[in-house]
Formats: C-alpha cells, sequence, structure tokens
C-alpha cells in the first residue's frame, strides 16, 4: 500500500517528511497535479461494478485502490504546467484526477471538502465556540453602524481579511493591524469587515495537531508586539509547551467536528495565561516549529499516512475516517 | 423559522418552490450573492461563546439562526454586482456569507460540500457502482494506448466531458457524442478523456429525488436518437413511469452516500428495459419535467424546506442531516 503525496515539487516541507517514510521503508508517490498531463498520466476503468485506476508520475505507475493515504499538501493547480494550459484543461484534469480520487478507501490528510470548509473563518470561530475554546468577541458586518457600535463596546480592536490572502499575482498575506480610536467604519458598507477584539497577549501560541498529537509550541511577546504573528520579525525562538487538558479537549472536538486529521491553531495567550482561539490553519507550515521545538511534527505525519488503510463499507468517501 | 433560497433573480424554477412557501405561510428570504454588498448585506457576532447573525436582503431582516433551511438553488457569485467588483471582495464577501451560514443549524438542500463533491463525474460513477446501479463501462485516460485497447473491447462508444459544462463566456454545454469506428486516439495524451459504451436506449429516464421522494420520467426515443437528452429535439412528451424496488433501494443508497436532499439522476433504458446510470447532477433542472408529468416536485422541495430545522448536537455543519 502506497502514500501518495500531493505537492509541488519545491516543498521542502514535504521532503522532510518523506525522509521518514522512506526510512521505514513504506512505499511512496510524489505528484504535482500541474504536471498533468505532461510527466503525471492517468487512467481509471469502470467495468463490471468495479473500478481499476493508476496513476503515473515519472514513470512510476501506481494503482489507486492500493493507497492507504493520500496526503494534499502544497498540490500546484490541476495541468497549469501542461504544454496548452487552459481553464477547460484545469477544469477537465482537476475533476478527473482528485474524482477518481475521491472514490478510493485511502484515508486523507486533510479530505478536499473538509480543507474547503475549514478554510472559512466564520465557520471557524463558530466551531471554535461550540467546542469551548475562547475566541475573542468578532464582528463581521457590512454595517457600518455595527461597526460603530462594536467598537463602542470594544474600544481596541483589530482588523484582518475575512477569506486570508489576497489574490494577487503573487498572492500577498494581509496583516492583521490594529485599528484606531478614531476609525471611520463607513467603507464596511462596500466590503464585509471582520473586528476582533485585541488580545493583550503575552506570547504566541502554535499547537500542531496530527491524528490524535498534540504538539504545542509558544513563543514570549511583548505587549507592544506585532499583532500578526506572521509579520513579526522577533527572533525569540518557539519553545515546547504543555497544553492544558481543558485546551487539549476542546481542540480535539474541534478536529472531529471539522473533519482534520491535521490542523495548525494559532492562539494568543493573554496575561492570565489563557489561550485565546485566533484561527486554525488545515495547511499551516509546521518546519519553522519543528526546527525551534524538535517536536517530531514530520514525524508524526509520516506515522499518520503510513499506518493501513481500512475498509468501511458504509462510508464512500472517507472523509469520516481522518480523525482516529 | 425562515426558509433561506439563494439564487438569481430571473429563476423561473425557483419561483415554483416560493408559489408553493408562500401559500403554506412558511416565512421565506430569496436573495443573490451576487448583490453583496449592494441590495444584500450581512453581519454576525460572535461574543461570550456565541453566535448572533443576521442577513438582509431588499430591506428584510432575517436571523442566521433562524433559518429552518437553506436551498442553494442557482446562486450568482458573491458581490459580482457591487459597485466596484474584484476578486478579492468575491472572495470575502462570499467566506463571510457562506462561512457564517455553514455555521448555522439549517438543513441544507444541497449543503455547498457535498454539492461540489456530487460534481465529480468520476466520483459518481464510482458511488453508482458501489450502490448497484448498472453502469455502462467507462474509461477515463491520458494514456492513448488504454483508449485503443477499451475501443476494441467495446467497439461502439461515446465521448463526453470530464467536469461538464465548457467555462466560456457564456458557458456552453458540450455534447455527449459518438466516437467514430476509426478514431485516432492519440490526443488522449494531452487532457484526460471520458469514454464510455453506447447504451443502445429506447427511453431516457429522468428520476427526480427530493429527500425520501423518487419521482421518475420516462421519454421514448428511437435506436438512432440524439445520444445527449440535452441537444434532442424530440417533442415526445415526458410521462411519470414506476421506479423498480432495486432502483429505488440503490438511488437511495447513493443520495445517503452522496450526502444530497436534492439529486436529478439521468438513465438510459435499454431494450432489456435496464437503467444504466449516466449521471446525476445535483442541481438539475426539473420544472421541464413537472410540466410534461404533472409531478408535484415543486411542491416536494418546498414540503422539505419548510420541515422544522433539528437541533443535532453531535454534528456543526449539518451535511449529516440532508437525507432523513
Amino acid at each position: 500500500m502506497t502514500v501518495l503525496i500531493l505537492t509541488s515539487e519545491e516543498d521542502v516541507t514535504a521532503d522532510m517528511v518523506v525522509v521518514h517514510l522512506n526510512a521505514s521503508g513504506v512505499p511512496v508517490v510524489r505528484l504535482d497535479p500541474a504536471d498533468l498531463t505532461g510527466g503525471v498520466a492517468l487512467s481509471g476503468e469502470y467495468v463490471h461494478g468495479a473500478f481499476r485506476g493508476h496513476l503515473s508520475s515519472a514513470g512510476r505507475l501506481v494503482s489507486i485502490e492500493g493507497l492507504r493515504s493520500v496526503w494534499i499538501r502544497r498540490p500546484g493547480t490541476a495541468a497549469a504546467r501542461a504544454a496548452v494550459p487552459s481553464g477547460w484543461l484545469t477544469e477537465e484534469a482537476g475533476q478527473a484526477l482528485y474524482g477518481m480520487l475521491r472514490g478510493c478507501d485511502a484515508r486523507w490528510m486533510n479530505h478536499p471538502d473538509a480543507a474547503r470548509r475549514a478554510r472559512h473563518k466564520p465557520w471557524q470561530l463558530r466551531v471554535a465556540q461550540r467546542c469551548g475554546l475562547p475566541v475573542p468577541a468578532t464582528l463581521i458586518t457590512t454595517f457600518p453602524q455595527a461597526a460603530r457600535d462594536f467598537a463602542d463596546r470594544y474600544p481596541d480592536l483589530v482588523v484582518k481579511p475575512v477569506s486570508g490572502t489576497h489574490p494577487q499575482d503573487p498572492p500577498r498575506a494581509v496583516p492583521t493591524s490594529r485599528v484606531a480610536p478614531d476609525a471611520d467604519f463607513s467603507a464596511v458598507a462596500f466590503g464585509p469587515t471582520l473586528l476582533q477584539r485585541r488580545v493583550a497577549k503575552r506570547a504566541d501560541i502554535r499547537l500542531t495537531v496530527v491524528g490524535e498529537r498534540l504538539l504545542a509550541a509558544r513563543r514570549a511577546t511583548d505587549a507592544e508586539a506585532e499583532v500578526d504573528v506572521r509579520f513579526d520579525t522577533s527572533d525569540v525562538p518557539w519553545c515546547p509547551v504543555e497544553v492544558a487538558p481543558r485546551v487539549a479537549e476542546a481542540v480535539r472536538a474541534y478536529m472531529r467536528e471539522a473533519e482534520l486529521a491535521y490542523g495548525a491553531f494559532d492562539f494568543a495567550e493573554d496575561a492570565d495565561g489563557t489561550w485565546w482561539f485566533l484561527e486554525c490553519n488545515q495547511s499551516g507550515q509546521f518546519g519553522f516549529i519543528e526546527v525551534d521545538t524538535g517536536q517530531p511534527i514530520a514525524l508524526g505525519i509520516a506515522e499518520w499516512l503510513a499506518r493501513p488503510a481500512s475498509w468501511r463499507p458504509s462510508r464512500v468517501n472517507g472523509a469520516r475516517a481522518q480523525v482516529p
């Protein structure tokens, strides 16, 4: 049984996992859907009530029914590097590849449906609330008056995008920023705006979840630190930190509800030691955490991917099986 | 409790359903996400572990927690009609709207995740096989030799797109076409190609599923009829037809596996009376069937949407609850 990794060639984080899989002798095929229909080919046959499918990458052939797991890391757009790329070819190639893979019994990290849903920040906040994670007071609105009322109740606010990354070329992360006390909210009417009570944080927390394993890292900050951890230039290293049982339980509930096998949670730790949920990135990077803390994240992923697939007759898409 | 319908203004099929909902006194709000942030506005607040959200359309305000069901019919692209439309605004508005709705307890026809998955034809064929529906021998491949071998085994073939509609402007349906006996398959290497044994059909079958209700219609064809029902100019009307218990059972299994509340199945009936599965369109039109057969499809949808929402503490996204 083979592990299939869908990612781009230059993904060094995937390399870290492949090293472990190779060391344990588990067969791995790695391919980038962008290479359809160049270096990557596919074929699937539906005859007499059965399916037989194959993928081929760099001359290696793998049976789709022989996949134990699929890791969707950072795949390129299907057929983006074809000889004559087009929107139509991307659509056809993407449907063919993911359509066939969706029918197989492999375990997914993460299933494409779960991954897509998990990107919705308004949904993340609701799931976090329901699972018992503390969520800073948040407003998402197109009503200027609602924004003004919220700013009256919570005078120290940050603003961040609802959707994440600005789709320019190259895509650009939009930083979380503090809202000035005298902000004019009239432009809120032209686009949904996410306002959130700023947590006066004494540390950033990154909690990486791989299956049932929780690995938390902490980095102390000072009160005036950059609010957006991605733009922080601090050279304070990340250190391993214990996860309180109540937080662990809530995070596991979140993973179950989200049907995720992998998630990178960002929290802000306040002066009382409370971890405030900021977001859960279902494809969050982990290499920098592993380097700083020595936590075996890549190994954990490799071990999760290497587990045998189990046949579940009651489920077709396998989404239910991501969290053990 | 309100029924929310997401569709475009000129959707006359939705009108048919709204008539029934109005007649039964169920509150309905209908909006097109394309009208964000013009005629449509939204606001959601996450405070003290709870969520309170609202949508407003044409001056009517509806509470998101007060939704009993959401019908995603033919919604426009989010914010497409905004004063200054952009890819970024579409992303932000779409995430805000669907992200909030995904967190609510309403029943969906169909849930966006189920709808997206259901569009994958390779996955449809696999689910149909597993549920026991007869599927014509099919090959999806980028290997010219696999196509040649398949054509040797099944000399009478049709070719159709893997993904459905060509994304030109306006989008264009690509017809299913017969494959000439001496076809050259070398171009298969440049794009996934779907080949399927042609069913010598004596009738087209359209089976519309609404929740637990199955409504089948049949239209006789002659052997040389157009293979693609969408391009058939025949004026033979559709007539109601019984569904064999074995087919009904398989179709219900398909709906459960696909987590769909609505589906329009297309079958080809052969000389033996066997219904061969061609596809299940999760957003298939039904007006023309209702007009020909008098089958109460719009009423069935209205009744399904009007059922009270039920609180399911074990599930957050509600996808599981689409099929009663």
